[in-house]
């Protein structure tokens, strides 16, 4: 059966506020400057609502994080649970009780020797209430709530006289928002009239607008979330004369649950106004009130939820890092001057994860959906490398090859084991060529002969001729092991990219250009080490990047060289050239260290790779020049 | 470290419009009286913010479901993914393109074929976006855009002139909401002029105000979740001007996600107005989306959790127990008369589950929080047995007891067992007492002896005394199984309950007097059964109440002593008194069929209590009169 094609013939839509023809609303023309009052009711209102309710000492955990939080107005069912001593001075406890006599004494009576009390007094007002469930005319309905209201002035004034305890009388139309604006008001100046103390979106600036003593009044508002809007019911309510919210943290309560809090105070929060509680370690706070409360909180919760701080689209993910780049040049130069504010702008992302406990680390995931931002945003972060904009492209190819391949999320660790496959960058024989000695000898401009070895030679990282100026030419001279098996190579260029380039060509028959250059020294406050990125073209005009990193500038350059080769190379045979000089001997397999081969055969697995500072000492073990 | 004191040192909070200051809003008096047009974007916004995308089988499922509901505008990434044929004539494809001319003419290139394209040109034009993403100027903006408008004017002109295509353009200001509102109007009008053949909060209404062409132009809204404000944005952007929400089912998309399309659509539904969407069978349009997604639906999730429809609280579940029963009155009468509309007025719930495939089976759910309503709600729809208001505080509490015990929800299978245990209604030998069988004999006025045997007596089920007049006494003979000892027992009374109360005083010594009580006729239209409900009071005027259920009316109010008396004995010892009339020769063990020994094992177990049909069969086997 489809839904109904007419359903006014079952719903009645809200009916509207009776405003004057020539009536201004002033709340669409208001903005929120200061915090409302909060009240927890997590402990009554949303324990009630659980499948699985508290324990007393889940209570008890719960009823110190909101404490923790900054509540001072927290709801409990029952305050004999909460030791007087947990309840800190400036924090009063409010009980609910409905318009019953024999219930508002039972209440009151719990409540002996508090501070401070709150009675949340209440009876449902609306006209299906009414008619329904009380079966009571408006009249009756008065009636009962001003009894109500005399025995709790009643019980309160002695319970005050014998123990000093101080009361507030909270009283609640509920089903405000269904009930005539005029009945509501009109019962709302009865219960002031009785109580005689008051210390205290269009219906609730109707009522605000028509209730007697409107300075010693403060409206709270107690929104439900059935329509999915709860949050922005409670925040136009707060525009229209609302001083107090009551709801739970991450929304729990009945059915769709009550407002959430958390989203409240931080939508104001990234306003620019306090909510005076404090949410600085939301994971935490998060893990407790799903502990207490057996729900999870759902991946796009906001503020809260796992993906909320995620972004997988690459669009979003390039424009968020280009907003954290600008922004820290932005706030780095408010540092400096000392002049503006270090002000959040970010796109998507409205506040800043880490006020609220959150790193940056999940701001960019990458699915086979994102672009190449996100996979260049996890370099970054994890291996600090700025990838230049084209070889970007075409490591997202990469990934997203991988991504569809695994069939799921590239989270950082697959993306870096695939970034260090794709460009050899373990510097292991692992690939079809692995470099794995060299050195590089200055020739004299006249000369085609080295003048003298160079194999520590060290050259300008930002210049692909670097320090070799246009007149000198060099010779390079590499131990490479060609599909295992070694071999020497020669060449000689004008610097040490063309010398690489030029002995592969003359060695191996491998005819290369050069593409795009870029160059980068990373780690540069502890072990500065040079980053080079290398695009070279095939004879067919195919392109590959390579990169090459070493605390060595040349190796660098030279490793860049191999490790794009290695992306060029695909299945094409590789043919050695005749050797046309003498090779110096290779290191023996006897030579090489038990552990280092071990340690090989183990690296293989992507977990194991070397970190720089393995590669280093196994290096230095290993006593070559690489 | 706690939240900033004063977030004003970081957040700025969002600009207000600016309009004159003697303009009134129109949107806040308006009132919502027509869908506006659905955009699904679950097939490309949605999917890219999956952690893990959808295959493209996934994708074509998901886009078969959207067309059955009734979307006619959905929006995919590679419309080659789904097939001409898949495509209704009235289903309008939708892809998204930046405004760049690589990908613009990519995209349109794309769509060859198709009847009727949507082509959604995009960029972001907030300050924040134009400042640090894009580096351009206002001026840079608009002829950037302007460009792109003109390509996909001239693609999509040659495009239709090739195939027939129909084209819309789609041009969104992405970022709408954080840009300039004279801006957007400025872009706005410079891409309206370029298009040249338009046919389409306060933002939203500054936009619509001040945009050219206003009838030839569709506002499309596409809110975001971030502040868990989603749908109410949409509902108030729909009041300010726009006609078209782009969103995703169960919202879907990045981060918080874009706004829930169900929301919307049900929220419209719920004040009478038809979404043109069919999402009457929701629970498996939720278990597609969930699978195809691969996110689970939070259980306060508005109209689609599992939640959402259920009262856990006592005042709610009594609130929405009376509202079903006074609706189904109104309802009846309705359909009696001929006159009025079967409308929904339901406390707490404001749509009937039934209208979008759930039933009321989870209306009220059962917790230790929960009160009477609740557990009293559950014996109606599972036994049909309306329990007296006094009796549902008693079983109230044995459910809650139970609850506590168990520390878990008290569902429906064992809030129905510990009824049944509570008030003996298996009528098998494991109470402490157990009627075996009994006849019943009038006793002549003037004698105290039997004038016939009346065992198949009937008498009226809503009166305690029933057929029985004033004159008439009788006389009770049972066999009773008492503490697993069978014993005779007889009494004399003016009625059958005070005949099995004075036999159980005389021969048990037990010593009780009548409370309230209640009878009911249940199962009316198959198989009517009575049903009586009795409070008994011991000596301390202690209480308990009984229940027996029986076809025949007389059986049933012996049955409800015993049940009372079960509740009452506790530990009490039961000392038998000397018998003093000659008892009738028991069933013997071995009369009883073997098969009835083997059920009366099984059954001792909750799950296979007997059904009343199967406890008729057996009786009907065993041959007595109960």
């Amino acid at each position: 059966m489809p839904m109904l094609p007419n359903p006014a013939e079952k719903y009645l839509p809200y009916p509207a506020v009776n405003f004057p023809s020539n009536y201004v609303r002033q709340w669409p023309a208001r903005r929120t400057t200061i915090s409302p009052t909060w009240l927890s009711t997590d402990l009554r209102d949303g324990n009630q609502a659980l499948v699985n309710p508290m324990s007393n000492k889940t209570k008890l955990e719960l009823f110190r994080l909101l404490v923790d939080i900054g509540f001072k107005e927290i709801e409990v069912a029952y305050p004999s649970l909460i030791e007087d001593a947990e309840i800190p001075e400036d924090v009063a406890i409010q009980i609910i009780t409905p318009a019953r006599s024999d219930l508002i004494t039972k209440s009151i009576s719990s409540l002996s020797g508090a501070k401070h009390a709150i009675i949340h007094l209440y009876n449902a007002v609306s006209p299906v209430f009414r008619e329904v469930v009380f079966r009571n005319t408006k009249a009756q309905t008065i009636e009962l709530t001003l009894n109500a209201v005399r025995l709790v002035k009643h019980l309160t004034e002695e319970e005050t006289a014998r123990s000093g305890t101080r009361f507030t009388l909270n009283y609640c139309f509920e089903t405000f928002s269904q009930t005539e604006p005029e009945f509501t008001v009109e019962l709302g100046n009865r219960v002031l009239g009785e109580w005689g103390k008051a210390s205290p979106e269009d219906k609730v600036e109707y009522f605000s607008n028509h209730i007697n003593q409107r300075d010693s009044v403060i409206l709270s508002i107690h929104p439900h979330n059935d329509r999915g809007t709860a949050v922005a019911a409670a925040e136009l309510g707060l525009l229209a004369g609302g001083a107090r919210v009551e709801g739970c943290l991450l929304g729990n309560g009945e059915r769709t649950g009550n407002v959430d809090l958390i989203s409240l105070a931080l939508n104001l929060y990234s306003q620019g106004i306090s909510p005076h509680l404090d949410f600085s370690n939301l994971p935490e706070i998060v893990e407790i009130v799903c502990r207490c409360n057996e729900m999870a909180v759902p991946a796009r919760y906001p503020y809260a939820g796992n993906l909320v701080f995620s972004a997988f689209a690459g669009t979003h993910q390039d424009a968020i890092k280009k907003g954290l780049d600008s922004q820290a040049k932005r706030w780095a130069e408010v540092d400096r001057s000392g002049m503006g504010i270090k002000s959040w702008a970010m796109p998507y992302i409205p506040l800043d994860p880490k006020d609220i406990g959150y790193g940056y680390e999940n701001l960019i995931r990458v699915s086979s959906q994102s672009g190449k931002a996100g996979a260049a945003y996890v370099i970054k972060q994890k291996m600090q490398l700025d990838l230049p904009r084209r070889m970007q492209v075409s490591f997202y190819g990469v990934v997203q090859k991988e991504s569809e391949r695994l069939g799921k999320e590239m989270t950082a660790v697959l993306i870096t084991d695939a970034f260090k496959r794709t460009y050899s960058i373990h510097h292991l024989p692992i690939n079809r060529l692995y470099l794995q000695s060299y050195r590089l000898l200055p020739l004299s401009p006249s000369s085609k002969e080295p003048s003298s070895p160079a194999s520590d030679y060290s050259d300008d990282l930002f210049a692909l001729s670097s320090a070799e100026d246009h007149e000198t030419r060099f010779r390079f001279e590499g131990h490479v092991v060609v599909d295992g098996a070694s071999r020497d190579i020669q060449g000689d260029g004008s610097n040490t990219v063309q010398a690489v380039m030029n002995a592969m060509h003359t060695c191996l028959d491998l005819e290369l250009t050069t593409g795009e250059y870029a160059a980068q020294m990373i780690n540069a406050e502890k072990a500065p080490k040079a980053a080079t990125f290398l695009e070279l073209r095939g004879p067919g005009g195919e392109s590959a990047w390579g990169v090459g990193i070493s605390d060595d500038v040349t190796t660098s350059k030279c490793r860049a060289v191999i490790s794009a080769a290695n992306g060029l190379l695909g299945d094409r045979p590789i043919i050695p050239q005749k050797m046309m000089f003498t090779p110096r001997p290779l290191l023996a397999q006897s030579q090489l260290s038990d552990n280092w081969l071990r340690d090989v055969k183990l690296r293989t697995g992507h977990a194991l790779l070397p970190t720089p500072e393995q590669e280093r000492t196994e290096l230095l073990q290993r006593g070559t020049s690489v």
